[in-house]
């Protein structure tokens, strides 16, 4: 026998549904950024160990925080590199040696969330080398995976040193 | 006088809460592009939009694709221009005269959800011009505003010609 819900069971069902879509939206678009600290966190640390991997010569352990995916893409001045492959030759071809590597700092961070589990990170990178400084800026998109943070597209260029830096 | 709501009703609530969280969840991550068809589309006609404006000369009308916002951003060779009076600025400085503006095209789009409300397509961009074409890749992140699908930010770069092209 079937009987139709009582109204403090519909308002309780309302209740938990109002719940349940908050829940299931994640810290939405917009909101403030210290809502999101736990990723951001998260997000930098992957850079933190990047940025570490590369200033002890290991390009495998760099290329940790991208998404080990064939539709990982890397967009720069020669174009788009596809695939983790692709993006670990990329670095290879371009930093065949620690002279050519020489001292990564990345600086300037800065996040916006895009949804619960994708942001967009733009920042500065420099390359400290004894033939030559480099540097520039980079965009970075990040997904969340259930192994963490990952970059599933990087976008990279050179920025000629301004006069007076 | 408050019962315990039936079984059925609690399977009830459950396949309404099911869906709702469906619902409120919008298209996933990852879910087949197919199911984005509609916002492709709409993406895919902003940027219409724009390769039509900058053909007419009305980098104006161009400017309409991007967010009109302080934040917006735009990362390239020259480093980050801010909100949208500095991308019109940097387009305005870049590209004086119909002859440097030149015919442009976009092709190879690619798309890439990361929530409801935000995309991230990569391309490329190609000026025909008398005095030397010059084209390249770029990546735009878009998010979805009650008005429409605006870009939020965009890396360009320009890519040297390979021998053969």
């Amino acid at each position: 026998m079937t009987r139709a819900p009582t109204a403090l069971q519909v308002v309780g069902c309302a209740f938990l549904l109002s719940i349940f879509i908050n829940f299931a939206r994640g810290p939405a678009f917009g909101k403030p950024a210290d809502e999101r600290t736990p990723d951001r966190e998260a997000i930098r640390s992957v850079l933190a160990a990047q940025d570490a991997a590369w200033n002890r010569g290991d390009v495998g352990a760099f290329l940790v925080g991208y998404w080990h995916s064939p539709e990982l893409t890397f967009s720069g001045s020669s174009g788009v590199s596809r695939g983790w492959d692709g993006v670990l030759a990329r670095y290879k071809k371009n930093y065949p040696d620690r002279a050519a590597m020489g001292e990564l700092d990345f600086s300037d961070l800065e996040f916006r969330f895009l949804g619960p589990d994708a942001a967009l990170v733009l920042g500065k990178w420099h390359l400290k080398r004894e033939k030559g400084d480099i540097g520039g800026v980079f965009t970075l998109v990040f997904q969340r995976f259930p192994e963490g943070w990952k970059i599933i597209h990087d976008h990279t260029s050179a920025v000629a040193p301004a006069s007076g830096e």
